[in-house]
């Protein structure tokens, strides 16, 4: 499997902090540093869907964005399962290991995140929800959260990583965990917190976090220096 | 690419109306009889998750669940991606299908499919929601699914499925916009209630929910003739 020489990732230009460190982008670029594969950034206005870049992506423009030769692609899920296929890093190349990663992706992106996402979403545009009907949301979004990271801890024990070896089943529950930072349900759980810790000590995960903070600090609008 | 001949697939015993018919396992079903590949179902207590019958299932024991040769999976995605690597009818041979269809299934099931679900709890969590928080939020994923909705209606302009022909990408797709049953959003969109309206029109999908539903009928609850 050779190294393709013409990757672009499309990313976007700037995010409040808040969510810094969490966009998607990161779970792409990751992948890229573990399979050693360069890349070539493409820097989308967010807030400029109109714009000439923009039209430039794949059909639903929502970042990010993939190309490698004639192949675009989107959704970080789609992305990761194509360079898993042709990076042994991702994934050994037995046609086994093609349904169990394709599974913990699936687990991590339409079991694990759905809740943890509306929980993200829910608290920013509410801060703290007072009234009954936001806290009683709040409470089954957090219940669902609490029995999908209960099913992981016994999964987790006792190995490095989901499968054993470092796949990119491992970027994405990572980077759906990571989205839980500023609460402590991953923190009350060693299993958990040691699993994310022992991926994101990994050196293709800190390459790839300084350049999307990188990328953010670049393009910061003059009132967030 | 023969029929193997020793499929199960996990289902939950019953569920109630409101949500029978929408159920996961009717994608499993539906892919299944595309493909022409015969399966035995294994009615699984939903109520009783430390069950000897549930407890057989799988790690991280949600349904539906799905049990080939030697391979057990779970997450309907992931189920689909497997069946779709074995048959034409869900998937073309060709290596170049694999990234598109991918996408595809990834968009419906990581982008589409969580802001639908979230509001179809919201609704049964509050019946309409009135007081502003639960509104707020409510406006808000609305117009996410709208935003989502949006994107689609140009790329079904001119095309029977989603990639021209037939795939797995449709099964997920239109199982994801079936969750709207009792909203606008689809019906609004002509493209979309006609693309729902052509894949629910195919016999395997006849099939699939009529078994789907058999199923319920079968262990409703005494109060629920």
């Amino acid at each position: 499997m050779t190294v393709p020489e013409n990757v672009e990732v499309g990313v976007l230009r700037w995010v409040p902090p808040k969510i810094q460190g969490l966009v998607r982008d990161l779970r792409v670029r990751w992948a890229l540093e573990e399979a050693g594969w360069p890349y070539r950034e493409h820097v989308i206005d967010g807030e400029e869907p109109k714009s000439t870049s923009y039209r430039a992506l794949p059909p639903c423009g929502q970042l990010p964005a993939f190309r490698c030769d004639d192949v675009t692609l989107f959704e970080s899920g789609a992305i990761l399962l194509y360079i898993a296929e042709r990076s042994v890093a991702l994934m050994p190349a037995e046609l086994t290991w093609r349904s169990e990663v394709g599974k913990w992706i699936l687990r991590a992106l339409n079991s694990v995140e759905p809740p943890i996402l509306m929980l993200n979403i829910l608290d920013m545009l509410s801060e703290r929800p007072k009234d009954n009907g936001l806290k009683a949301l709040r409470d089954w979004l957090v219940a669902s959260i609490e029995s999908r990271l209960d099913t992981l801890v016994p999964v987790m024990q006792g190995k490095q990583y989901v499968l054993g070896r470092f796949t990119a089943a491992d970027v994405l529950l990572t980077t759906v965990l990571r989205i839980l930072r500023d609460t402590d349900l991953v923190k009350c759980r060693p299993a958990l917190k040691e699993y994310q810790r022992r991926c994101e000590a990994r050196p293709a995960f800190q390459k790839a976090l300084a350049d999307h903070m990188a990328n953010f600090a670049k393009h910061a609008p003059p009132r967030h220096p």
